[in-house]
């Protein structure tokens, strides 16, 4: 297994917070959001006596509901189109299981979530890499850039859509396009569709599962983790048409036995979060993700990826290598006895040598917090390089 | 990944209860028993606002808890030795992979809990089974027998104790062969000890890591899901003296994040659990299994494995093909409205052509159920040689 690109600076950040150094963290898509109480009094309410296994693919009763939650969202599927997971991970993990075979390829563009490349290795597959741009703001690579890399062992491509490390929200067309791939070459169609609801500037998201006649080569990785702020419930799934790969995934699921009961509990009441919910989160981080761009362009010789979804943004900075910087900034650097400590972008790249001047920030923090976390990037930047 | 043995019993059980027929489930171990009141309630009265991805290794304060549970089996282990996970069925997962690499061999006494078998699968394990008999109760084979098998990918020995699917407690003399190859032929030892509390007539369970000199060898398995009867929380450790394997378990667990939360909550609240809890439980499981034997045994051409733990036993059959008999039982045979659904043995072996006459019962039903079951499967083998 690969390591996480920001466990190596875990100890460094240990040690700061050891010696008094207040750490702002700008590194952990772990978002300061409320859970719904909704969802969080279903779990003090339950009236179980003997915590039993759920079914395998997950209650009756929340994957039907899941299927409406999915028709409002235009994608039109039903409980047994549905397998629930133990958080999203596990339906990567199912996912990677289920689309391939070892020793063949899957093709994602990078930069994209570190994990990815884990649950890959795990399953003996490798992942081939397409490099989008920050000058693009990570848009899709062009078509032939795809081509170029299918082989007789592709057997898909991988996307993550709102994009974690990036923001990037693909556009209908875009979508459209590798549809085209897959449906020419065969090959399944992922998409990592978990921060569905944080799309901004009045986008809206396209799943993969509305795009026509794709039935049988998409494959929605889904999880309640960022969507309702709960990310200690672990609860995914994955949804796809094709029941052939649902059986594949079942045989997953089966050796694991079920998924967690009460988080089953938590993420059912979850679907009944009213409307105003999303939007107060959705403005809470229009404003979070607009105020740490405004702030990171007063930086000199700072680019910045636009984000137009999720809680991320890929920075790249006026210096050779992030590693070192993250480290630095944990070991030797404080503002007013305080430090950030950031995600280096290399991990999220497969490509050797890409991405060593980028940093990934997840705003999840409030404004003020992350307003004190750009102004102590900056004057760090200044002691850097001078 | 292979199919789980009972799985492909499940349609003629749903399509017997359809037709109004009463099915007694003697194939499934999850357990009837009350879950302690005060696991249940500490998740009741938990006051998260914020459900937030616990640490990846799971809550500092659970596994110091787990450490002192532990040390009250004579198991001396600190927090550091644990990695909390989502239930025992990741943690064979995890341990899968740390303990050998793709195209390896793990030696295995059968019959076995046959999701070992899945989950080396999927690791790119090969399980090489060493054949323990009805005869002796499926006592630990002699050395001979593992050491003929041991070869240069050979990387663990895999025991369940006490066992399932055999419920058979291997003594503190089996352990010590077992401790003499690993150590001779340099091999890990993983026990599933997940039913440590449930041994019978005055016998003691003895872990693996109560075994001086294995500290480097051993590595446990283990769940809350059968002793507090909560299958449904889905939690489990790894726990190991090698730091080493625990630092390559950790980036497994990296790779998932977190186990869950409010089944951490749970699960450290049911360390509280009173003694007198456990004896209640393994009073009755006794009664339960003296009950089963008892009735079993009246049985013409009937041969039980003697379960001294677990709440398993094996029993063969005066018939040829179990998966035959276990489908007749659902599709064909009723006695006063109900039937029987068993776990044909065969799926518990990894050799081909054994365990063809066995099934499995698990006794988690009340003595009332019991009985009916075992006449039932009296009155159906007759009806089936007849």
């Amino acid at each position: 297994m690969p390591e996480s690109p920001i466990r190596k600076l875990v100890p460094f950040a240990e040690e700061a917070k050891k010696k008094g150094v207040k750490v702002i963290h700008l590194n952990i898509g772990q978002p300061d959001i409320k859970t719904p109480k909704i969802a969080l009094d279903a779990v003090k309410n339950n009236t179980i006596e003997v915590l039993e296994y759920s079914r395998t693919e997950g209650s009756e009763q929340y994957r039907e509901k899941l299927a409406k939650y999915y028709a409002k969202h235009n994608i039109l599927v039903s409980a047994k189109d549905i397998i629930v997971t133990t958080g999203g991970s596990e339906a990567l993990s199912f996912a990677m299981g289920s689309i391939a075979d070892p020793s063949d390829e899957i093709i994602i563009p990078e930069p994209f979530y570190a994990n990815y490349n884990g649950f890959a290795t795990a399953m003996g597959l490798k992942v081939i890499p397409v490099v989008s741009h920050i000058d693009t703001n990570f848009a899709l690579p062009p078509i032939e850039e795809f081509e170029k890399l299918i082989s007789p062992r592709t057997k898909a491509i991988v996307i993550c859509n709102p994009g974690n490390p990036t923001g990037y929200l693909y556009s209908r067309e875009e979508i459209q396009k590798l549809a085209k791939i897959v449906k020419n070459h065969d090959l399944f169609l992922v998409a990592d569709e978990v921060y569905r609801e944080f799309t901004y500037d009045g986008k809206e998201h396209y799943s993969i599962l509305q795009e026509p006649g794709l039935e049988q080569h998409a494959l929605i990785v889904d999880s309640v983790s960022k969507r309702y702020s709960m990310c200690g419930a672990r609860i995914g799934c994955l949804v796809s048409k094709n029941s052939e790969l649902i059986q594949t995934v079942l045989k997953f699921a089966q050796a694991r036995l079920s998924p967690p009961t009460f988080a089953q509990i938590a993420s059912e009441a979850a679907l009944e979060t009213p409307q105003s919910y999303f939007d107060e989160v959705k403005e809470e981080y229009v404003a979070r993700r607009n105020l740490l761009i405004e702030e990171l362009e007063k930086i000199e010789g700072v680019k910045i990826g636009r984000p137009q979804g999720a809680f991320y943004c890929i920075a790249e900075l006026p210096i050779e290598n992030s590693d070192d910087f993250a480290q630095w900034l944990l070991e030797d650097f404080r503002l007013n006895g305080e430090t950030v400590m950031v995600a280096p972008a290399a991990g999220f790249y497969a490509t050797e040598g890409l991405g060593k001047n980028q940093i990934r920030i997840a705003y999840v923090l409030d404004r003020e917090q992350l307003k004190r976390a750009v102004r102590i990037l900056k004057e760090a930047l200044k002691s850097y390089i001078g």
